[in-house]
């Protein structure tokens, strides 16, 4: 279960950085969705290393394969099985890292928990394994926007200190995808750009922060209690490489607002229901209130990079790393399109879910 | 399943806030561990209405009985079932929210997601249903306690806009218990008590940041990809209500550092591991890695005050709220028990799963 | 997850047979079921102790309570909490069993497993257990009748060497109740009723055979490969107490018979399609058909008899037993109900799993 | 979730019929395992179709490969992703089937429930699905095999009427392997055989009964109320293509015996306990015993004849059907080696989950 990811709508990814290929399953999709290999190759391309001069160099085409659960272009209801070949795979520049742990990489916890590790890469560890997340989120992505025109749109707010002006509104596909840094804000994204590089030229690394947004989603997705939306997508983003924070709608810094200066009036909308405002994020008493989901994604700085630095080899003894090999200086705008495709994960499997609980049955 | 919480330690609450009790049953537990009503009632009383003059003055005694899974002192390894009984339920102080919607409550997204609601103190989205976690985080602390001397502790570290300053120290008890507010820098602690009074006083409501830390937690817990250990710590902190906000180690922070800077460097320690630094907040590639545990949990201000405010009733049409009742002007201090619940239950559960897979077979 | 039942409709079944209760929980009931405790003692009723001269004088009420998770009259979509307060404990008559361990009991194998054990009247091991069981079935069962007149109906066809012919209609609830052993051919359930009594005068036990069928099941409850609906109905029947068998449809005899005999052709039927005969049991590729579904479960003679027995103690000497205290001489009678409740719950989460898969989203 | 099985040893199949390959994922094997594909081969020969002359003539040859989750021969505790490539695929001898739903076949229950089907060669329902458990159990054999030389022997014991006589010892491998009808006694094997091939001549097919055996079972696995252990194995059987009954130790016939004859009395056993007789199956209150665990399993004759059918078209229309392909006159001598793998994921997952409830802390 630790590589599986829903509850309904269930993914199981699979695969190692250097092994021949990776993947993934995806039990408990709805039947006849149109479906082919096109409706998944643009996310991985955006995924893709080598695509921009600002990510690693590994070359990579990322084509995927449907292995099962289509019949003539649509899903069956079987489990629907991805795979993707591995084809730049140049063990040797890992060789030292069998023998030395890399500082804020899995390599020594993995060690001591299985007793031994595929090095060559990271191995598990190694971002590829967000392959399967990928496709996996294309076909989500495919069924929301089918569904009702629920659209997901991430991008990036902040690399190192340098910040995007605050966005009011739902950016589009083609403005974040204007810069291979993916910030919608063209003047802040050739300053990112910038860093990165410069960074790169150090031998040094940068993090960033994501913004995501999801707009007609339907009123009560979402569970009270354990399975809160935003606790789902908490997790959902906790469970990416290089995450260390979550914040929804007004976040951290809503802890220094007073009640009076952060509810969200309600207010007649339609025929519905609306907020004024939107410090809820989205999401109240854990469930969707049809207002935009709105969240942040903090990510470290990318532990690669090749400055010597400090560490300790498989018997405990000090020593130095020198890496090598080919890395993201700064992993957040590749990391756009995971952040859309757990979040599109995220709200499939609870659409499926809220539709069991109140829809199978009317009384 | 979205009232339980855990794979292996599962627990599952239940109860509204003016039905006649709220309880949790434990399916899981481990047999033989000494368990009495005094092991729960120290956590209950810290979660309690009515324990300070900056809480709520709804007096419940929250007595718990424990009614199944423990024999002669000792649990069995059967489901443990816990109740307390609802006392002081004062249902027509909430008259007025049978059909008027509360601003950032979960009485709309209920009524929406379920057709009707129990709108009395909020019902199932009250507060009171944390008492099955604390309960449930008691027996998790003892485990952790009597298996390793595993500590947890947390503690408020922001108010409004006070902030302690940064604590080196792992605090006491003691420390944190000294003031209500259960922030262990006196200073600010009398600072934040003289605030959440003001903000009572004019019938507002304040926010504030939690921190929590985990020591003695062995190398190897969490697993790699979806269920990292912060993954699930920050689905656990976001199940909590009332919060909007979760980072781990350098955090948000931590995204405007270079990577130079932010890897924690591995260095001998006695006969093992540690790191130089701690931004990782103990936790690589999703798996502990032995230094301590490390996390913040921002809450927004309570959403309940009692100036009139804007909304909409069950017809849609605007209207003024009034509300009355007895709530309290910040959630935070009483939060600090239900935190550390909650991080106590992913421990233990991820020790019993860490302990599965790597422990059962040997070869 | 031991004690729970179900992915979407989900009970967690708690309590010991001399404990101060037992109760269960049920996560996931769809709202606005209209519930209220008579909906539940009619099938507490048929599985009570004592109701009948051939069942144990254990005197116990079996008041159900509603804890949580109704709101005036109707479901709210939060957890169901009920208990049953056990009554009459006579703890004493179970004194040898502490030390002793009963033949074909679960004492030796809960010993071994947990490291002790609660002995009093099985403890954990009870067919008390089956009271949560029962209140979750009769759920189950309204939401059924209410969704589309499913209706369920066991009943003995076998006492001992005793059986009953093949009953081609589905017999009434009344038929079934008619004779307390639940046999609906009255002139058969005669003779039972005279067996059992005969086996308790010798201080001795029999078993016996329960046939059930489900009507009015729409087609498409049941997954391909693991969660087959037979195989689900299977796991649910040998989890109830002293069952040794399950067959659905031709079951056993199908072995015997050729494919061109066995196989169940397709025949128009109405505007839809029926099979000309239901050897498949209403089940095909794990899926229902519209057929009736139609299966048998044996029971074993009950364990507990009241002459001498061989066995050891916990020290592993040979000994000898004299059992006491008051036992069903077949639970076969009591245990009708229980097999209705258990195909219930397979049904109702069913087919909430396939509303979720095939109906959230049309395309 | 429908495609998985096991809750912590967690396999996921994956594949059609007439898809490019089939496949398997497990999630939650431990690490250090030594793993070829050697391993894997000998059992995937085993289920292989065209294997002897009372099989499928289809040609396969079932080469397994490993795409990930092995490093320098052992497992890493990633996952396990397994493919085979399908060879022989016949499609167009399915063209009848497009229109027409094969009697007792998955055909109309997958159309009714998915509204659309993969109808070559059964896609999803297919035998080929057990490919996945096969590989899956035979790394679950060598685990028991390695942990404690548990040993899982399955054989058959009835096709159509022919039965061979009650087997007092555990059969060996070679034994089974003796006849291709796989029952380990040889002159009733030499009748099976016949009794197969008559049948096929006649177009038509028979089917049988498979006794399966564990030895070196730990006392302790399985879980009481629903995860019992024989209620698990129940599902893995039922959850096989063509299965119609299960029964464990007395089964079906231990309904008719008094509880004086039907229990097993305790003796002393060198250090330990055993019992005297084994009408328990091996399982008492849901936990292993430590005694031969023994079940039996009855599987219908095979659905496909090569004899004109009535059946109805997608419209509902009455017609007939004159099945072509080609097909096992008699599965059951192929699916020996199925019950041997799915008993092997029941009793790993069950032992490491017995190891993470009560051996992860002591008390």
């Amino acid at each position: 279960m630790p590589n599986s990811f829903g509850k309904i709508f269930q993914i199981t990814t699979w695969g190692e950085s250097h092994g021949s290929a990776v993947g993934v399953v995806i039990d408990g999709c709805p039947p006849r969705l149109p479906l082919t290999v096109a409706d998944l190759q643009a996310d991985l391309d955006r995924r893709r290393p080598g695509q921009s001069d600002i990510t690693t160099p590994r070359k990579e085409a990322d084509k995927v394969e449907i292995l099962a659960g289509v019949f003539e272009g649509l899903t069956t209801g079987a489990p629907l099985s991805f795979l993707v070949h591995n084809s730049d795979q140049r063990s040797e520049a890992y060789d030292e890292m069998r023998e030395k742990f890399r500082p804020s990489h899995a390599d020594y916890t993995y060690q001591a928990k299985y007793g031994h590790r595929d090095h060559r890469g990271g191995g598990r560890s190694s971002a590829r394994e967000t392959i399967g997340r990928v496709i996996a989120g294309a076909v989500a992505k495919k069924i929301l926007s089918l569904a009702g025109g629920v659209e997901i749109r991430a991008y990036v707010t902040q690399i190192h200190d340098l910040t995007a002006p605050v966005m009011s509104n739902f950016p589009s596909l083609a403005e974040v995808e204007a810069s291979p840094v993916r910030c919608p804000h063209a003047a802040t994204a050739v300053q990112m750009v910038a860093r990165i590089k410069q960074a790169r030229s150090e031998g040094d690394s940068v993090g960033g922060i994501i913004e995501c947004r999801a707009r007609q989603v339907p009123v009560g997705l979402g569970e009270p209690v354990f399975d809160r939306l935003e606790a789902d997508l908490a997790k959902a983003m906790l469970s990416l490489p290089a995450t260390k924070g979550f914040e929804i709608g007004s976040g951290f810094a809503g802890a220094q607002l007073k009640g009076s200066a952060h509810n969200d009036a309600f207010v007649p909308r339609g025929a519905g229901i609306g907020t004024a405002t939107n410090r809820s994020g989205g999401v109240q008493g854990g469930i969707s209130n049809g207002e935009e989901i709105v969240f942040r994604v903090a990510f470290k700085p990318t532990a690669t990079i090749l400055q010597s630095q400090k560490t300790v080899d498989l018997q405990g003894v000090a020593t130095d790393l020198h890496a090598r090999g080919r890395h993201d200086p700064c992993v957040v705008p590749r990391a756009v399109v995971i952040v859309e495709a757990m979040t599109a994960l995220v709200l499939v499997d609870h659409w499926m879910r809220q539709h069991a609980q109140t829809q199978t049955f009317k009384f």
